[in-house]
């Protein structure tokens, strides 16, 4: 298994193509963390006005979305890529799926407090550890795929189980809401909703990560356990 | 905008490799389709045995979802597909995460009836005219991708709409039972996230449905809205 070797083509123009792409696929990464951070912030703050902004930038994203596709379309027709340069346009083309729909989380909690009431806005507050923590993974996921580093892609990859963990605390404590107060049920599940979307944030940080490795390593590792992923950076 | 001209290749090795590909994708969603009717047979008959089969076949997708990824890069690396070629392999790439991910709430349900008990399963029993509406669509979809009849996945697009209410109603319907019994909450919230898992195989055959119009029009539909999706195959 050969190594990731960016930039040395003999071709300036393939180098300046990869180059391109891997810097929007830097730039959609970056507007999604914000659509997150915002839409975090929205919570805490009831902030409105930064909810509408978070549900607006999402056009931004899916131009971005379609943009690299037919980037990579276009490099692997004329360019036609070998070895680590494919894999690293087939892992582009996967990646963006996975963060347009974190995307469209940040969007979904974003209307939730452009619609939402104070008291489920006063249950969404509950929400910021979590909402914290699958940024942070999104951040050091993003930092990965730049650098190529599969150390950090493969922490990221664990990190999730911590996720896991809050997840299901934050859905029992949900839980002892609603049985202490069924009127609270309809509210209840919206944050149930929106808790496990940042869940599935975390699962698709670790989705990200697993093409990061295959893009450096060659290897599928979709479908490996923890151990196997954790031996192939040791 | 040209279109899908498969086995017309001066190669015939190239049309061999191209049409293994396809015929893969078909037995994987097969296999899929196999395990949602299972998991909806189990869940209305309550057969633990039929719904552990649900999830030991999880093994045998994900093992195609692995190879048929390995396929795709060979045969880009070697063949150098352009045009429509290579669009039906980017599609393929992106077809079999959705087509794994749809294994896998198959499997989530399943789970449920090999864990739960008779008063859950009596609940997930209402569940089955939406499993049946969704596992319809998959079959549909996939049926639109041997056949590459961007109408069929157009009308498979379409039908998740009703999908969406389906989800709605049962969503309400789970939500009175919470009301009226407190002490149901934790099971019924188990109920409430098999709908949601439902739901979201309908959008994941969008997505496969999305797929095959950009394989067969070269377009990206991701981002556009029904209607111009329906003026695609006027």
């Amino acid at each position: 298994m050969e190594n990731l070797n960016l930039g040395r083509h003999i071709s300036g123009q393939f180098n300046t193509d990869l180059e391109n792409v891997r810097n929007k696929v830097l730039q959609m990464g970056g507007l999604v963390e914000k659509q997150l951070a915002d839409a975090l912030n929205a919570i805490v703050k009831g902030d409105v006005e930064l909810a509408r902004q978070v549900v607006s930038t999402d056009r931004q994203v899916d131009a971005l979305d379609v943009n690299i596709d037919e980037d990579v379309a276009q490099i692997i027709a004329k360019r036609q890529p070998a070895a680590s340069d494919l894999r690293l346009m087939v892992s582009v083309t996967k990646i963006i799926v996975d963060l347009e729909r974190i995307g469209d989380a940040a969007k979904k909690l974003a209307r939730m407090i452009v619609k939402g009431d104070a008291s489920q806005q006063q249950l969404l507050v509950r929400l910021e550890g979590m909402g914290r923590h699958v940024s942070q993974m999104l951040h050091d996921v993003l930092d990965a795929f730049a650098r190529l580093d599969i150390e950090t892609a493969v922490a990221v990859h664990r990190e999730d189980a911590k996720v896991d963990l809050e997840h299901q605390g934050l859905f029992r404590e949900m839980t002892t809401y609603m049985m202490e107060d069924p009127r609270s049920i309809p509210r209840v599940l919206e944050v149930i909703s929106a808790v496990r979307s940042l869940e599935r944030i975390g699962d698709r940080c670790q989705n990200i990560a697993e093409y990061i490795v295959y893009m450096v390593k060659g290897k599928i590792v979709r479908h490996i356990s923890g151990e196997e992923l954790e031996a192939l950076v040791r």
